[in-house]
């Protein structure tokens, strides 16, 4: 057996002490797998005297992460803290300045410096792993990056946030409101204090970012996506999908389109039997397709001590391997930065939901509105009447372009029978 | 951009030829992912005037395939024939023998010599990578051995044959008899003239065989494999699935139990909410469950030209990249020939359909025959009457034994009033 592989570890928190375990418990079959053990030679966290139930005696202690990059024991570095930038970017340009490969959980840092860093490994021969920054214990990086190689990606789809899918999974099951069930998913330790990260879709948005930038061959672009989450979606809106034969997910949708690389999170209608409809709860899911392989869809969990440190760890034995990859699939000099293309240009098909004051005549003014858009109508669902009282309408659409949707509910959202503004959810059938 | 990867192909059916289009139509791609261009510089097959759609004038022709492993042009190997023997086989071990890393798709060759081939790759310092022979287009081989690797695998699922499980899902859907959809199957060209490869379990045999390798760490092992195929379902027994709650599917299940490793091909009763069972026609799909990951699942296309090339080609990139691993992950001296747990240890729960004669008492008996192989009643439907004619019957058990259950359909067999060998099918929560 040659020499052990020294990794030093930044952040102690749920990732670093889950890896430090990981390391421990499996040590036998990771040696074996890597051709050598993998040993945590040095730590640094902000609690020196805080249990994590791991032991780090006997480790070198730094207070200061980028110490870390500097210690010439430390082989790779595991950046294990979190945030886009402060002490996480810090030691991750200093690692790589000094050559030394990082292991990242940190999506935030990725999607809005990956493409920099990137640049930054490869001009200094080493590079960024990354595989539990999406997905958690699900090998989707490796697996589009790799497994997919030899493939144009024509589609990633995902459902890149647990604690979403479990509140639309519940809200859905229990027929339940979106603020219920987060305060509930709260109190369980599901969601955050401060949900916005997770709830407003910026946590899912920052994975589909990294896994548009391998699956086009780009540059990581954040700021190009469009992003939406779940708070407006209502328990109405989850039994009109039922009965049209949709589920709601919040999905991550990255698209080759004429007009450029079509990126965006939002809350979708998909078809009940498509199999990203049946991923449920905390579970996460990565649809991918290539023009040779067809479709390929992996399903895990997406999150928590267990599944993040195994693809942290599947990403040290690579290097322990000394299986290399470029960061991004691909030498950073070839990324080409291709054109986003905008929302207003994206077609497809919508559903809405209006609250109308039941009275005759509304109907009338939507359709027409709807026809001055050349919007052509699939369907419509009045269900309940309650003569001069707020009742829902829903109509779905054939494929229209995002511009003229926004403007016909600009209008139909200015109708005096209209009295909330209309709830859009875009209608994906993933075919 | 450094020197091409020079690739000798022998076989030019369906995967070979497949293989020779991707390598060309998405040429610029794969140089990229790969860091170098990969080309085919010469190739072996029956038939030199053969049109296979794709150009093979100017490449280097070889009627005997073991010429490719002479051919110092030739860097790497890939083996497109099948076959467990004869010249795949001699092709393979030449190829290895003079230190060139081999490309297969073939799974008989891998489930039956696998074992001494991970030896001979070993012994020259070279590899034999085998992502398209299992599961086709899906990174399932990738995803188990790299993306997965840092955990003990408790469990190793799959829907591994794409003609049974179109079969079955035929079966299912309109609620037609085995041999008429078989027949069907043929004529679309979804099953060949001769299917007892498919419908009898072998292939995905073969399959689970070199899934149960990589997952456990120790030698192929395809004779300690319980193997039953799908001849005997009926179009009775999806009727009683679908009343029951569950999906029936060809499942290849592998599992780490205190007898050693249970590894089994046959018909299951997989309930209806289980990702697994949703995965319907020819789509295959594996579930891996790792002791810190939890249960990944993959599903896509398992067979094909496409999906064959892209998998093919992706063990290309990988050794144009120099990303080299052991051909069942760990050093072939490491793998531990574990004991494999006898079928007749297995535990679980079965469903057993009795055609028996409609008349009082008959119940009775066969309750006494299980109460007597100590096995616990779970269920028991009896739905339609014909008095003194044969109507089914169906039981589902708490676990038990197998060697129990065998016993107890013996007897339940010979009692008179049953008047067709019991149907049994194992019921696998995959909990």
């Amino acid at each position: 057996m040659t020499r052990p592989l020294a990794v030093g570890v930044a952040g102690l928190g749920t990732v670093g002490a889950g890896l430090v375990r990981l390391l421990r418990d499996n040590a036998d079959c990771i040696a074996a797998r890597a051709g050598r053990p993998i040993t945590v030679v040095a730590v640094s966290a902000r609690d020196r005297a805080r249990d994590r139930g791991v032991p780090v005696s006997g480790l070198h202690w730094y207070d200061d992460p980028v110490g870390l990059a500097a210690d010439p024991n430390v082989e790779v570095v595991v950046e294990a803290m979190g945030g886009s930038d402060g002490p996480a970017l810090a030691l991750v340009q200093a690692a790589l300045a000094a050559r030394r490969p990082v292991v990242t959980a940190n999506k935030a840092l990725l999607a809005v410096h990956g493409a920099a860093l990137a640049v930054l490994a490869d001009r200094h021969g080493t590079t960024l792993a990354f595989e539990a920054a999406v997905a958690g214990g699900i090998p989707a990086i490796k697996c589009l990056r790799e497994g997919l190689a030899a493939n144009r990606v024509t589609r990633v789809a995902g459902i890149l946030n647990g604690t979403c899918n479990y509140i639309l999974t519940s809200m859905r099951e229990r027929g339940r409101e979106f603020a219920d069930v987060l305060g509930e998913a709260q109190k369980l330790g599901y969601a955050e204090a401060d949900p916005s990260f997770d709830v407003d879709g910026i946590d899912a948005a920052h994975k589909l970012a990294i896994l548009a930038a391998l699956a086009f061959g780009r540059p990581v672009d954040f700021g190009a996506l469009h992003v939406e989450g779940i708070r407006r979606v209502s328990a109405l809106d989850f039994a009109y999908a039922e009965e049209l034969g949709y589920r709601i997910k919040l999905l991550g949708l990255a698209r080759q389109t004429e007009a450029g690389v079509e990126a965006r999170v939002h809350p979708c209608m998909v078809p009940r039997d498509h199999p990203i409809a049946r991923v449920d709860g905390v579970f996460n899911a990565v649809l991918a397709e290539g023009d040779f392989a067809g479709p390929v869809m992996l399903q895990g969990r997406g999150a928590g001590a267990g599944p993040t440190a195994s693809a942290v760890a599947a990403d040290l034995i690579d290097l322990a391997r000394g299986r290399a990859t470029p960061v991004f699939g691909v030498a950073s000099a070839t990324l080409a930065p291709a054109p986003a293309a905008s929302m207003q240009a994206h077609r497809g098909a919508y559903y809405l939901r209006l609250m109308v004051v039941d009275r005759p005549g509304v109907i009338a003014d939507v359709s027409a509105i709807l026809r001055d858009h050349a919007i052509s109508l699939e369907g419509l669902l009045q269900r309940g009447r309650a003569p001069g009282e707020a009742v829902p309408v829903v109509l779905t659409t054939h494929d229209c372009t995002e511009a003229a949707m926004l403007a016909a509910i600009g209008a139909i959202g200015a109708l005096d029978a209209v009295v909330e503004p209309p709830m859009l959810i875009r209608i994906e059938t993933l075919h």
